[in-house]
């Protein structure tokens, strides 16, 4: 990953300011002959999209995304893809604030320490409205990794807003689209609906746990010792803005554990290894190993909050700053298709890059 | 990140098994004119060495770096720096039964489901003799560091062994170098050694924590959105051996955060901006801030225990495993050096990308 | 170089078809700060584009350049530039001919080998229409070079039409802006003008060589030994589409001299080295020596003429062609403006990966 | 290509100086399980080595290669390869001619006005010594495509020495080995033996023109439009010491060719499509057509030689140097093997690039 560029073989550059014309992404090394479409692609882009809830940010953007090239009469090309997003609803006003002052919390001096320049009518390219051009690339990847792993499902939703967690024995994917959260747990659900309203009457906000899973991963994706799997993963995560962590399988809590408790135990299946457990969260040595993918990250509270934070100006003088204007009081909520699309941008590198490598061919256990 | 070589400009790619004549590293894109030598190098691989206490693996090497090329009277020439490390105790052994059986929690079983072929003498390439190679590439880093920013300082040490934490009011870096723990809380170091004394006698192991901190980072480092400081951060800690968790800052806590109690206010200083706190871990939209960067990764428990574990055999058969050799209990104290070694790297790294495309310009606050 | 990107620091990515709604460029990684305009960029768009003079194809394209992002109050703000053109002229016809039928000297069969489907309305992807993307990012790239080295001149001009080439004793730069061939022989000028418009009256076409200079290159640009600059200009000219050849300097003529005959002999002159002579092109061991950086490269006939041809079918029948249409009878007249680019891009990243690793240090000579 | 390293999936990267202890190349990426050995490589080492004939260095190097990593039991695992020569005679003599004066047509002036440091021994890191890693690594290579596409056939020989050219007339595979020019021409190799002894004589030396041809390479490799196989054939190819010119196909003299002649016209054979010529040397939009890959490139003259020639010194004052040593009074004769070598590396990265993004599937053409 570098610049604004993420992956070796499946390939997205992602462009556009908060406040321009548009933003998009190219996606380039797409496998030919897939099936694409706007409208496959938009259903993944409206879960995105702002203003669907009062937990999420009011700004109005129809996200809807236009494919310039690289698909005809219905497939990929093979050839670079444009997808692109105009910005409908940078509304007028005054920035003076922002352009003269850094909201803590924000990119904004440090975008003005490296470049010397920022786009002071929003957050820019810091904003979190790149992530749309994420979610539109996601939905391509999503698209190839139906074809060539038709068993392959990526699931994201929430599992903590502030200091409430979900409690696993209540955990039922099928509530996950039930709720403005993503919240695969109805009671807690409720709960941070109440906790949300008090925060965004407060002008405060509160960050979040996004966990993002994939079934059906094939062994033998990932490619030791800088391109491991959860290396990659771990990249695509952090890139995402506010993430402040990432875990794989048993994460920051894997250093509490025993080697005994951690182990998890092999037997053999049916169709293969079986495990007693899933601590490693799909990944041994950077390569899955054909358990679920398990990847979580915590998203820091949003920035921009009506409490008044002291801060300074360019010309250096100090004062303080609150942050009018449309913002979500949990930013976490609107990562959750962000997290997939991650998910399932860098699954489909590593399965590329697999079959590249090895032709995708596989040392046999017990025959299998 | 990919396969085995990482970085953009500073580019480090690492080669050798275990239980192979040897391993190392080529470094490319260094700047030329920097003080480098074997005797330097190796002040820093002789931290991450084995066998420097009971609580680390008792295997004996001499991690003995040599470096072929790339240096010449006594400075780098800009060109690749080959540095080569002899393995010397591969103890002949059998190995009969690593070779037929998968061990839980390594890779055996990934690098043989991807690549139909692995080196059952150990660990082979997924061995954490690998980060040998690392901690000499760091050194390298180290001293173009200590050339192009002199007061940059990186600094890494255990906050956690097992369940028991490091009080962080009993911080004092000074006793970091004076326990065989890197533990800046001497109170605790004890109870560390207490507890890893029974583990080792239950052929048990355990987990741990490791911060790594840089001081006097210039801000302006890193390149949004892909190639954020924080995103290479994140995949450099991920893809050290048996990492599973990766924090910037407030980390995973950062969840449990109100924006209001996240934010790291911002203040004049004589010489730029100062802060309030540092939640942020010292970069804000990928960018450094100047303040302290800092990174915390959870390394989960050694997988080779005594004591029994099931498992499966290449020809499907299910059996149990006990590993025994030389193993560290807790693998996460010699985790330390590679997290600085990979820290110098990555900082290196995003300091020559930010010197190509920025020439160092800064903007201006207050006229400073 | 890769798939549709090319560039470390300063990296482009292209996209589009030929007979989609739009192609265009994504620029990366430009330093912040330097002026850009669509005006700007029109200038270099308009000597690229179709339809100039009878000599060029009769496509009528604006070849209009819209900047997307990247850019704020004028100046480049150190983020993705997106550098969109719209398609204007995908006239509508019968493109039956074109599905079914492979065009010889076309990529139609090896896109369709290769990934099973091709865009038949035109050249898709593999059309020279794709260069007007580099032209637009080559007048990114001009600006910045413009900004950080002001001696630099980039010089593009036609040593070649078809057996016909210029002779160096009538060269004149200021000849090259005056006749439709960017031909800096008058005489020669006129000898190509009666030449192509027999040609084209028979329906044929013929190839050409493209000479480009660059005046004023610092020293010391170049990564050796795969990174040198000669490869990269090499890659970059071979990119351009129906090239079959590149020469730096003396280029394939340097086979038939003997050492005594090619040594450039080096003297001093009052700002350090000046050399007698400069069969190297400027480029030692692929660093530039601070002479003019020379690279020619050979573009081969339009595929698309009038002659019917023999080919087959994608049942596999056999068949004749005849490509009826708008098209180039010398495409090479086109690729002057698009060598120019690919000059610009290859010089600016490799000044910014100079950058980057020396600091553009330099060692003195004679005290200079 | 970038720094030390070129390659996609298959990687090369390559460290060493010509008076250093050793050199070698990191091979990464290799597909798993292909048969490798030393004894294997030395064989295409042994045809590069110096000191075979009067017409070569008579340096004396054994070019010994050792694997030291990623091949276990024979074959390859996947994992880096690193592939280490030691230099044997590095004759100890007097360097401070070299170490003062800047040899003409030499890399010394711009390494030092790159990097402020040379390694004045000798070329260091931009001697042709470099090239013996190339040819091991080459070897890699080859086993590889050995097993993959059994069928593929690299075979490179010299088609021009100086001014005198091979007759095609004459053309005889199996003269190839037979004399030590690698000439396919028994007439025209008597001449430059003749023409070589004279040359050597008088302490000059001449250039040499290199054609590699790759017979059975499957349609559908290279990836446009900057990942193209010429574009990649192109800057390997230049990337070799002393070229100064690359062609594919037609090369320059496509410029002098009308469309009716150029055009490669098509018919179907029992096998599918089948040519009446390959002008377009096997590549059509930068992907292989299944005709033979035809590549050439021009040597230029070694530029040690015992002519005096003018040149300054590091202190910048005037004077003459002549080079005493071993050289090669035509460096184009050890570059065949080298060029061979790139192909392989190129062909194959391409073959697992290919393979990567469309799984080697393929667009049917009547029926097969």
């Amino acid at each position: 990953m570098s610049l604004n560029t993420f992956g070796q073989l499946f390939r997205v550059t992602t462009w556009g300011e908060s406040h321009g014309p548009a933003l998009g992404a190219v996606v380039d090394g797409c496998p030919p002959g897939i099936a694409v479409s706007e409208e496959a692609l938009q259903v993944w882009l409206d879960r995105r999209k702002p203003g669907q809830s009062k937990y999420t940010t009011q700004r109005r953007e129809a996200d809807a995304v236009e494919i310039l090239s690289g698909v005809f009469e219905g497939v990929t090309t093979g050839t670079p893809i444009q997808l692109l997003i105009r910005n409908t609803d940078q509304r007028s006003k005054d920035y003076g604030d922002i352009a003269e002052k850094f909201r803590p919390g924000h990119a904004d001096i440090t975008y003005w320490q490296k470049y010397g320049i920022r786009d002071y009518r929003g957050g820019g390219r810091s904003s979190a409205r790149e992530t749309a051009a994420r979610v539109a690339a996601g939905g391509i990847a999503r698209a190839a990794l139906a074809a060539l792993v038709p068993e392959l499902a990526i699931s994201g939703y929430m599992v903590a807003v502030g200091p409430h967690g979900i409690d696993r024995e209540r955990f039922d994917r099928d509530e996950i689209d039930r709720n403005p959260f993503w919240c695969p747990d109805a009671e807690v659900a409720h709960a941070w609906a109440a906790y949300l309203d008090e925060l965004r009457k407060s002008g405060d906000s509160v960050g979040a746990i996004v966990e993002v899973t994939a079934d059906g991963v094939p062994p033998g994706l990932g490619a030791p010792v800088y391109g491991k799997l959860d290396t990659d993963l771990a990249a695509a995560m952090m890139s995402i803005n506010a993430v402040k962590g990432v875990e794989i399988g048993e994460g920051m809590a894997a250093a509490a554990l025993t080697g005994s408790a951690n182990a998890d135990e092999i037997r053999m299946g049916p169709n293969g290894p079986v495990y007693s457990s899933n601590h490693a969260g799909g990944i041994l040595g950077g390569i899955s190993t054909g358990q679920p993918v398990v990847v979580r990250f915590a998203v820091k509270p949003t920035s921009s909050i009506l409490t008044p934070r002291r801060t300074i100006t360019k010309a250096g003088a100090e004062t303080e700053i609150v942050t009018k204007g449309r913002h979500d009081p949990c930013v976490g909520i609107r990562a959750v298709p962000v997290g997939e699309a991650m998910m399932a941008c860098v699954l489909l590198d590593h399965l590329l890059l697999d079959r590249g490598q090895t032709g995708g061919a596989r040392g046999a256990i017990g025959g299998a």
